[in-house]
């Protein structure tokens, strides 16, 4: 393979980790040592109830303010997910994580009172995948040894930062998604995770992170925060395409093939545009946003926020890698980097999308 | 596939790019084979005045929102910065930014007029040693070939989003720091500078990073937002200090160490710190917030933002590196992770710094 060549005149040592265009091939292979998703009540109720560690009985989380509430349930995810890795934080070299709130809020003070270094990653609701990218290439390239990657979202905090108080008790159009309250974190690790682990009489199987494919902005003009699916979509099917060209795969190669969040609207859209490109993902395709509320929950389009897909990733994604059901995963967080300024100033939405691929062993 | 035929049990050839607890160590040594700072009018009114690459006339640019200028003045360091490494946009395989508007509207934006892959980072004005250190980390370990690192701020952004309206004319405590109108960048490369480049007919040094130390957040309890260094240097005191026992350096290793932006109130408190800590910063060090304005400019403290330390270190530092006045730098951006929601709820101020170590051969 091309990738494999090492064309450096003077470096001689240094490794080619690349692979097409725009992705990062895990020679050393990354392990996910541990992982946890903790949910909203909302959440807790819908199909994927049983995949989450922990479904809070009241939003608030015993705190005074949403986003104190937000900062805790990411906390509470990163540590269930270290203690699943069998893992100390005092073990962490890094964390990287991110959330919608200004200046990353949720995720600087969860890391004040966690105390391992920290990176904020900013990428709408793209953040967990750009969280898991960084910390697979802080492992495999020997800069650390375990690494913390999360993202998270709660409906409280996200609708007033950027929609209406909720005293106002709008009504929403039947595009529009509900930002998740959710918390997935993941533990990334140089070695596999240590001990025996049995699940269901069987060896837990290994799972780790193979590639990585870096999204760029695509913006298809849309100026409707309400059309956040058909906004992200466009460059959802940039990176896959772009992913399956580089890594000379075929959708088929996977189990899965997983984005996060474009709900009902985006997820055929994008459907749609791949089949247009040749590329058909049936039947291994399916959206966070479309899976994480049942019909009934009249969340209308489905779920969005940083934290829907960390938490079906870190929630159900991981146990059934794990449990050997599901082999090869491709997800792909998917963020619309709008703010309520750029919203103001007349600007449309650009949509981002990064890939990245798993494999349990 | 490739990674099918790269399939590793051991990770026998991964390669350890750590020293002591928080530093990698850049074996490679990513070079920085081009840089531009571009400032407002103020900053290049200033003592720093001759080193900047472009100083606007008029801090709008020519655009209708403030929001929209610190995108246009990102997106023209980034270019120029380009132009000057002697590669194209399209040679650029990922780009590395932030900024301190909300949701990062400044560099989304630029990010998707310049269509390269793109990954947001955000540790407020800690964000250029941020996106130096992950750029940085992609180079050395084969990920990637030429990476830009940039980060912005502008006053009259910042300013409104974070105190009050500019129209207000509000008192400022002398406490208070200035958040500068200026962008830096800088190209990250695997290989050295194409082509010969005289400076005053000798040949320009070439700059590599070699070291970077990731920081802890630190939060001192100080809850006046006009109180930034103070909140700032004791996160910039944990990291200098890390620095320094992880490499096994002293500070007189370092022909200047530089951190952006404590202002001159900070810079007193980490010096006197790093003292007691048995350290002494004392001929190399100096801070680009002091630097960046002169005391008739009537900014008090000093200037701050995430543009601060990026300017300083893309306009003077590159350009003194690569004259050879420089030979080894030690910069350290440094952030205060407030949001305005943080304030009001009456949390301190999170600090949080990270360092990289240039060396110029």
């Amino acid at each position: 393979m091309a990738s494999q060549s090492n064309n450096k005149q003077s470096n001689n040592k240094r490794l080619d980790n690349r692979t097409g265009k725009q992705t990062f091939v895990f020679h050393n292979r990354p392990n996910i040592i541990g992982a946890a998703a903790v949910v909203g009540e909302k959440e807790g109720q819908g199909p994927l109830s049983q995949w989450f560690d922990l479904i809070l009985d009241d939003d608030t989380y015993g705190e005074k303010t949403w986003e104190k509430s937000e900062s805790k349930m990411l906390k509470k995810a990163i540590t269930m997910a270290m203690d699943h890795s069998g893992k100390t934080k005092e073990q962490m070299d890094a964390m990287l994580s991110g959330d919608l709130i200004n200046q990353l809020m949720s995720s600087s003070f969860m890391a004040r009172d966690l105390e391992i270094p920290f990176l904020g990653m900013y990428g709408a609701c793209s953040t967990m995948t750009e969280s898991l990218t960084l910390g697979s290439v802080l492992i495999d390239g020997g800069y650390a040894d375990n690494i913390v990657a999360a993202a998270s979202s709660h409906y409280c905090t996200a609708e007033r930062q950027f929609r209406m108080p909720l005293e106002h008790g709008n009504q929403r159009p039947p595009s529009a998604q509900w930002t998740a309250t959710a918390s997935g974190a993941m533990i990334l690790s140089s070695g596999p995770r240590e001990g025996q682990q049995l699940i269901g009489g069987k060896q837990a199987r290994n799972i780790c992170v193979t590639h990585a494919t870096i999204g760029k902005i695509v913006d298809a003009g849309i100026k409707d925060a309400n059309q956040m699916g058909a906004a992200m979509a466009p460059a959802t099917v940039d990176t896959i395409y772009q992913h399956m060209q580089d890594t000379n795969r075929e959708p088929s190669f996977y189990d899965v093939i997983l984005t996060g969040d474009l709900g009902h609207i985006g997820k055929k859209i994008a459907v749609d545009m791949l089949r247009k490109k040749g590329m058909d993902l049936d039947p291994v395709y399916n959206d966070c946003g479309a899976m994480l509320f049942g019909e009934e929950q009249d969340t209308h389009s489905g779920g969005s926020g940083c934290g829907c897909s960390a938490s079906v990733y870190a929630g159900r994604i991981f146990k059934e890698m794990r449990e050997g059901t599901i082999k090869n995963a491709l997800l792909i967080s998917t963020g619309a980097l709008l703010s309520t300024i750029s919203s103001q100033q007349g600007e449309s939405i650009p949509g981002i999308a990064h890939a990245v691929a798993l494999h349990a062993e």
